[in-house]
């Protein structure tokens, strides 16, 4: 099989849960080629994931953006954490080598909302400046010819994608929502640590950094671009004892009564021509969606709330999935290629 | 071992969840003692409960208040499905044996709520209007002389203690209350269904009965009796893959600002002398709570919102372990007894 | 997208686990397109299963080989309960469309082992007679003529996969063998049952059928034929808390003094140009080969035995997967197409 | 309540899975009052075990044996690592503090086998001299007049007690013997590692330290004692995503032709008055004995082999329950009180 036009693809931070499930992707999607994956290191991608034995043959080299350029690399996925992603990006991008970062770093335009969140100043505001939030379905307009990409994060997907028909049709209050998330232990990496030790977490659920997740203000800023103004969340992030999958309960404020017909009216509107976005009548599991890019959404009306259910795969939807999704849109693929 | 001064007891439909965590429970009380356990079949105990085995060594006999009286039985669990519990009920009290009813039918007080909740009509209206609501912390005085307990239910108790300090300190508005709640797969019972059939629930969430679970006119009757005015919830369960726990996030909105001290303080003072509530500043895990009678609770104070997580064991809390604690509050015996 | 060149294919039994992972495989697959999937009952496809919701539109349709004939069906994957396969396989055939059995029915070449082991008679022996055992490692040659491929059962393929270096190799003792495997649950199908109920299998490890499993001849017939004389296992199935994954421990007993290593490169030479058997000097996890048409295996040797530890993903390589594998060879295509 | 005729008792290493576990039956045990919990950090039990909170009001103190005595300790639960349990004894047992020692340290006899599998010498020779192996079905005459108990291991005792009545009756080739075992993760200790972290072991097992587990010499040196003459096992350890619970599949060639009936017979008869081991006639699953001291057992004949199935709670039966039960038999009290 020759490689004629296919992208030439690096992945950065080889050995975390992301970029595995970036890799699988990748291998099936007919336009892309995998020829670096960095990490500290120099050991075959198959010694930090089994499961690619016999798929991708590839040692892992250590992060170096002209060694990269001189490989023929077009893009870079980003899969290292944050504070960390903003070290690679601007080498990158000065290589010319457009970039989809799946960490943090760029995803809040404000750098000051940053720093009061992520608790360290941000220092690539330059390339910040030029950033695409990359959530298809919102800002996929712009992801076509960014160079540089944020990828949006697990939770807010489900809390954006979950609220902006009804902060778009100017709906509901725009304070007091609440995100009510639950997620699978893949969520949180792939470092070990007591609370995600399997005796500690499997049989469990507990809610964690209520009120001050990081996720928050990246919801709010996407459901403030949608609305024209100011939207405010309260999000609780659980964690569940499953690999995988994000159901976010959403709870809003109609203005004015209103019909549940009238609200799935307004989501099958919304959403017409999003081939990832799945207008349910039924009650989505997370199942239903784990392993796929699909992000599951349903509406109920009860005593005067709307409540919105939304169900994706943290890892795919939530992560390299659409990360792949905005690699189709930046060369003008179809979106759906590779899934 | 004499079993002189042991109440006699009987357990009524010993083939379910709730009932070998009943049985188990009674086993270790020193003051119990169990002389029949009843079902359709006539077969071992341990045969429908093979952990069982070597502790229990009775033979299922079909119901007959007659024959239970003979026995000495003076205390009968009732651990039936709603509807079928109803049957039994009348013709124990006619015998003279109390009554812990671990099923819904006794739990509403208001009989056309039952019609309406459950879909059928209430058919011993006479007795409901004596039966006492078995949920300790609020109507332990009620629950020693009670002949027939209606033991609460596995939700509600979440909800209710969970909100009991707000309302009765009058500090939240008493409409838009949201109890999202999560259970383990226990709390749905022993019949097999697809929906709890290991392959489909596993490594998965959902929500279910949205705006409809029979559970919230149960929260609320109790919530409103502690406020004196009408109180109403949004209540959204959801199923998780484990075992047994539920885990429950409240979202209420205080009549004024409140600081997250005042609302810990109100929590604490109001639960004084209650063994078996913890009040915690750290977030639970239901793990903490699993296998025990305890109930965990800590608020928090989110962009003005009250937040508390209110955790337990479904079976025991929730269902046998809070029947035992009414047998105790019945015979005078110290609450703790047994656990 | 046309559908040019594209094999018209019909699945048969939509409704279980088997058909879904087939039916996903298929969606990715270049050259198949799913015209038809059979049910009882005429619903959806996404109603059985809500993941393919958005990806495949079909209808379920009575099975009628003719209609499915004149729709240009070419090849039909069985997903069928044993018994009922038989039922469907003769007119299908006599149609001119393959058929790719995932059943039990044509697996065994002598019905009178199939009569003892699944307690009825078979009732199709002339198409039996003529069924290629669908394994492709060690029968692929045969696969690629033949009109009906017995899809080979999920255990055998650890069991056979794994003794057939050795007993290709003469290296062990035929009879004594023990093949000690553990499955997820998903083995066990589709329909609720209380052995797999999610609060009675969770959390817990059970062995079934001990010396009594019906893959047990299954695994002898296909060793007996890779060894040229009789062999005998003692095959004990544990059912494990997981979802998918087949993992067994095999113990044999070398006729003469061998090392590790010299096992090590028997099978490395036995499975040379194999792609999808991965001989591993790591010890597999059930997740490495989860997802994958892999079949990972290792081998020790300890105190005078030579242990194999055999792993796969029990619905894909131990099913669907294999079956894809199988339609490959059948149409000339490379066996990893669709992977 | 008075504690009056309580035994006094510190528990060693306060901070992992078998001293919550020893403590939870230690509340419950009329005879037993925890006077003292040691750890490296002198915090409330309760932090390291929420489970505890209102139970056990204890902060932690650091090793010191005098303090002990001082502070009445009658007997010490050692629930330290191996090699640490070491330097405790001596000290306890010089001020005259019995020790049921749950490490590995004073299991082996022969210390050169202590070094050859646990890598270290022993250094502390003198009291392993008269240690004695607490496995109470065996060595229950030995254990009442103990000053040092050296409490069994999890794996060991289901393959001890599986195979005790067949090598008792010589009824057993005593070499080529399979103990194929299946652990839930709390066996690993509470230390996160890769391996153990939720994503990583959920959904998958595996096999570990094939051939090479410590626990082959203890179940071994107690088979011997039970044989007269050396018993040689195959140990096969694996990894099943559960909390707690072992089953071990033992495969055994019998010397001559026996029924399944003679030999459940024989383990009938080896285990009358026994009151922790039942043995069965249907299969165990690891759910019926967990949360109990039970240990249960099944046999089956199957083409030539004995199949004995064992099922126990890892951390009840196999380290904090049988504990007690020593305990127990150490001060004349009935084995199964605090059960």
């Amino acid at each position: 099989m020759g490689h004629a036009g296919k992208v030439k693809i690096a992945v950065l931070g080889g050995s975390g849960y992301t970029a595995v499930e970036l890799i699988k992707i990748l291998l099936r999607h007919p336009h892309a080629e995998i020829v670096a994956v960095t990490s500290r290191d120099a050991q075959p991608v198959s010694d930090y994931h089994p499961s690619l034995l016999g798929r991708l043959d590839l040692v892992c080299e250590p992060f170096d953006a002209a060694a990269l350029k001189a490989k023929g690399v077009q893009v870079a996925f980003g899969c290292l954490p944050h504070g960390a992603s903003m070290e690679a990006v601007a080498p990158l991008l000065d290589q010319g080598i457009r970039v989809v970062d799946l960490s943090a770093d760029y995803r809040l335009r404000d750098p000051n909302l940053y720093a009061e969140w992520y608790g360290e100043s941000h220092h690539d505001t330059k390339n910040l400046a030029h950033a695409v939030y990359g959530l298809p379905e919102i800002y996929g307009a712009n992801v076509r010819d960014a160079r540089l990409v944020a990828n949006p994060g697990c939770y807010p997907q489900t809390g954006i994608l979950g609220l902006a028909p009804l902060v778009a049709g100017k709906l509901i209050e725009q304070t007091g929502i609440i995100v009510n998330s639950l997620s699978g232990v893949s969520g949180a990496g792939r470092t070990p640590k007591l609370a995600y030790h399997f005796p500690e977490c499997n049989e469990s659920v507990t809610a964690y950094n209520v009120g001050k997740h990081r996720h928050t203000p990246e919801i709010e800023q996407a459901l403030t671009h949608v609305g024209g103004s100011p939207v405010q969340v309260i999000f609780t992030p659980h964690l569940v004892p499953m690999d995988r999958g994000i159901f976010s309960t959403i709870y809003a404020t109609p203005l004015r009564a209103v019909s549940e017909a009238e609200v799935l009216a307004q989501y099958r509107e919304y959403y017409t021509g999003k081939p990832f976005v799945r207008v349910r009548t039924g009650l989505p599991s997370t199942k239903d969606s784990v392993g796929s890019n699909f992000i599951d959404l349903a509406v109920r009306v009860v005593r005067g709330k709307i409540i919105v259910l939304a169900s994706e795969d943290n890892l795919i939807r939530g992560a390299s999935g659409v990360a792949v999704q905005n690699f189709n849109l930046m060369h003008g693929f179809d979106e759906r290629i590779g899934f």
